[in-house]
């Protein structure tokens, strides 16, 4: 049904496919803009497709690949994961939280619509994603029922406090502090590599996977979920605004916990290459239908934004 | 297993037992205050346990007794609607939104804990819901697994933008405008309507309630949560700051449009008459096992605060 994973060319189509499946899915999981109220709608699409990467939903659909879950629920998940991860960035940029102007080259969120309708557009997504979870198909099974909760489960636990919100938490209190290694470590796997978790961890409770495979899914993401922060922390102190499509410099100016801070550029630099070959390593048993996933580890450390 | 319903001392004793078990269900259902990152967590539990007199989840118990839906089902959904009304109340009193210093007579969130953290403790009481209903007992059916995602997905819609999120966009935009009594019902019922018409809802879906049934729950929450919202206006018109444990008369200075504005005093006292007839009325074929709703329903009315 779908191009080969041989090349690295079928790859690359098999991944603009389903970016395109998402963008979709995306659009048809929300109101229209003119819905009312059409003020949320208006933010809440605005944030929603700024041009990001869609990363994670994409990670999503590679390992529901990987480990052959069916992908109907695997976009749903995706939806959800990309609308949480939405939710979070107009959260963390308002003036409250890092006061950020700039995001994706564009002005955030509470630039164009005040801090009231950003609170509440993220609000918005994050409701909406749980909401999109607990639609299902009339006909769904038992196990696609448990499936779907067990999913459920798994965002809830990674987006709360013992994940996302947690480590925005540390993140805030961090700031300005003399943070270990240790401590930034704990910050990133809280802030992001929670949600990373989930977007592979999904997929394997929705195909029911083997412990070794999900096992391969949890290494591959944790590597290249800090991997993916280290590179964050090297380009914030390397590239300028026009590159990064967000204000450059910006996390050593507020006297954030950075990896450059902590380790120093070179060894920063270094940690990221090693962590990009324990995530290949990880997913290579699964041969070609890990390629997807492969690609996006590689992707996820070799950029300049 | 429980006392008669037969008198009001029955009915009260069955409301009391109820408040319990909803403390005790949502105490269990959060992390402990000094699990990390205990800031969060401490904030969560300042509003959650503020003192509110958990009109919701005690709403939702007692429609889950009319028709009979399972009490383990309801008790769950119960303690997710205290946490969305929980984190839209932190939400609503922030700087950007009404700004409130004063919430069931203590400080509020982002008094206390500053604006950061008030935002993430509403994020975090937002996400613990639905996380809490994708948590269910290994051994449920796969009835019970569709019921409690029919409840979620009755959540999901009550608090996104055509609810309480939609609400809410339209009191920010409505203030200091000219709003007329057609605007002012369709504000009030997305603003409180959608979530009081969830907790009568989702026991009906949990207990696959007939259509019969389920309109009169439908009509009950529609007036006595109306009747609430008049009685609300007439309050912030008529008591001082220390009665009601916020701050009095806000409304009116905000310009914001309610029921007195609109209506006039007098007018406003008899349509909140009005509506706690009709709510009566609606919930007066269940009998015995309708008394909690209707003793709820004119607590509803009938108060002071």
């Amino acid at each position: 049904m779908e191009g080969a994973l041989s090349t690295a060319e079928g790859v690359a189509a098999r991944l603009t496919a389903w970016r395109q499946r998402v963008e979709q899915a995306l659009d048809a999981a929300l109101p229209a803009e003119e819905a009312w109220p059409a003020t949320i709608h208006r933010a809440v699409r605005y944030s929603l497709f700024a041009g990001g990467k869609r990363l994670r939903p994409l990670l999503v659909l590679a390992a529901a690949e990987a480990v052959g879950a069916p992908e109907p629920e695997a976009l749903a998940f995706a939806c959800a994961v990309e609308m949480i991860h939405t939710y979070s960035l107009i959260h963390d940029d308002l003036p409250a939280m890092d006061n950020d102007d700039l995001r994706r080259g564009k002005p955030t969120s509470h630039k164009v619509f005040g801090e009231a309708i950003a609170i509440l557009a993220g609000d918005a997504l994050l409701t909406r994603a749980f909401h999109l979870l607990a639609e299902v198909p009339a006909e769904a099974t038992a196990e696609a029922l448990r499936r779907r909760l067990r999913a459920s489960a798994l965002l809830g636990e990674a987006c709360g406090t013992g994940g996302l919100i947690g480590g925005q938490v540390l993140d805030l209190e961090s700031e300005g502090q003399d943070v270990d290694a240790a401590t930034l470590e704990r910050l990133h796997r809280a802030k992001t590599g929670a949600l990373l978790g989930a977007c592979v961890l999904a997929p394997a409770a929705l195909a029911e996977a083997g412990p070794e495979d999900t096992q391969r899914l949890q290494r591959f993401a944790r590597a290249a979920g800090l991997a993916f922060q280290v590179v964050d922390d090297v380009l914030d102190a390397t590239e300028g605004d026009a590159q990064l499509g967000k204000t450059a410099g910006k996390d050593r100016a507020a006297g954030k916990a950075t990896y450059v801070r902590v380790h120093g550029l070179e060894a920063a630099r270094a940690l990221a290459a090693r962590l990009r070959e324990e995530a290949l390593q990880a997913v290579a048993p699964f041969g070609e239908r890990g390629a997807p996933l492969a690609a996006l580890g590689r992707m996820m450390v070799d950029r300049r934004a």
